[in-house]
């Protein structure tokens, strides 16, 4: 049975984790028959954004706390999972990706990554194991993996494709339905909700996502 | 195309709408090609729990802007939504469904339900309209709805069971990759997370339960 990580980031597309990419990717998963492993930062998120109106609210969450509800209570702090423990590692999107797990919502191509998740995808990289990237999550693996010009996709938004050149990735466009594989890196990516429009086209690219993850254990 | 509305109860199993069920209803849904009216409560959640933990926290949140999260922001308030404008009606559930939209966590059969839940569920079932019930949620129903002897199901627990039978439902054993059909009021169930035991176990049920209540419109 594979064992597979799944990084989350808070729980709302607006300031943590996309609840739909992130739900998906467990189905999947499950249905793979994969044991998951649920993760996210002990730290507080960048914001806090309410979902009805849209707008900051004042309020302080917990990274680990908010992605708890998504996991079912089921999560671990991430600098407690090791690369050793995992067969595979995949990244939901979500806002979150971009202020919680690193700084790109603030600043681009010169942004820096936790540094825990930093290590966890160095050491799965450097251990041949594969990685799935989803939504803006590629830019995550973009920073941290810049010198390997990993193939990704984040759909095709000109202005975060070339920020992902910066870092070092070479961006390919990819429809919702469908994904990017970087078979040299083992890296597999699928825009989801970068591109919608809609929950059921979603499902298919992260469907062919995470199966893709499994056969290339 | 298929109108169905969908009312959560907050974002998170312990305190709000199980986020899993939600997700699934709302995938499963999108693949009928229905169009989807998410609406909860405008309302102060009766309880906030840490999901990492499962301790109660003391912060307050509103049931309407943290469905908000799962709707990607498309959410209504419950009382601005007629049944007119509806083919449908699910609910999701999570223990939300028992604090949030009724009174059933704290007062089994006696409970009384949200008003506004309660007189949009009295009018669908007046008009012919099929409602579907998902893990406890059927506790909601069988209050509003006793008096019509529905058959619905929760899966197992003698329990709730017991109490849906004061109330007037009439309870039937399912298995959670299965329904529970009452072609007479219209009425679909499935136990999902009250049985689980995972998320590829409860989206069997609910893609049934889903296909059956639009076959019923």
């Amino acid at each position: 049975m594979a064992k597979v990580g799944v990084v989350l980031s808070g729980s709302g597309y607006l300031d943590g984790s996309e609840i739909h990419e992130a739900v998906l990717t467990l189905l999947y998963l499950d249905k793979q028959g994969a044991e998951i492993v649920c993760m996210a930062p002990d730290a507080e998120q960048v914001r806090v954004v309410n979902h009805n109106t849209g707008k900051a609210a004042s309020e302080k969450r917990n990274v680990l706390v908010e992605a708890g509800r998504i996991a079912r209570g089921k999560i671990r702090d991430v600098k407690n999972v090791s690369a050793k423990e995992l067969d595979a590692l995949i990244f939901p999107g979500g806002f979150g990706a971009a202020l919680n797990l690193c700084t790109f919502a603030a600043d681009g191509s010169s942004c820096s990554v936790n540094k825990d998740v930093e290590q966890l995808i160095t050491a799965m990289h450097a251990s041949r194991k594969p990685i799935g990237f989803i939504c803006i999550a590629p830019a995550v693996g973009a920073r941290v993996l810049g010198k390997q010009s990993p193939k990704l996709t984040i759909g095709n938004d000109a202005g975060t494709a070339a920020a992902l050149g910066k870092m070092g990735a070479v961006h390919k466009e990819c429809r919702v339905d469908d994904i990017v594989t970087d078979e040299k890196n083992k890296i597999v990516s699928t825009p989801a909700y970068m591109l919608g429009p809609s929950i059921a086209h979603v499902a298919k690219g992260i469907e062919k996502a995470v199966a893709k993850v499994i056969e290339l254990i």
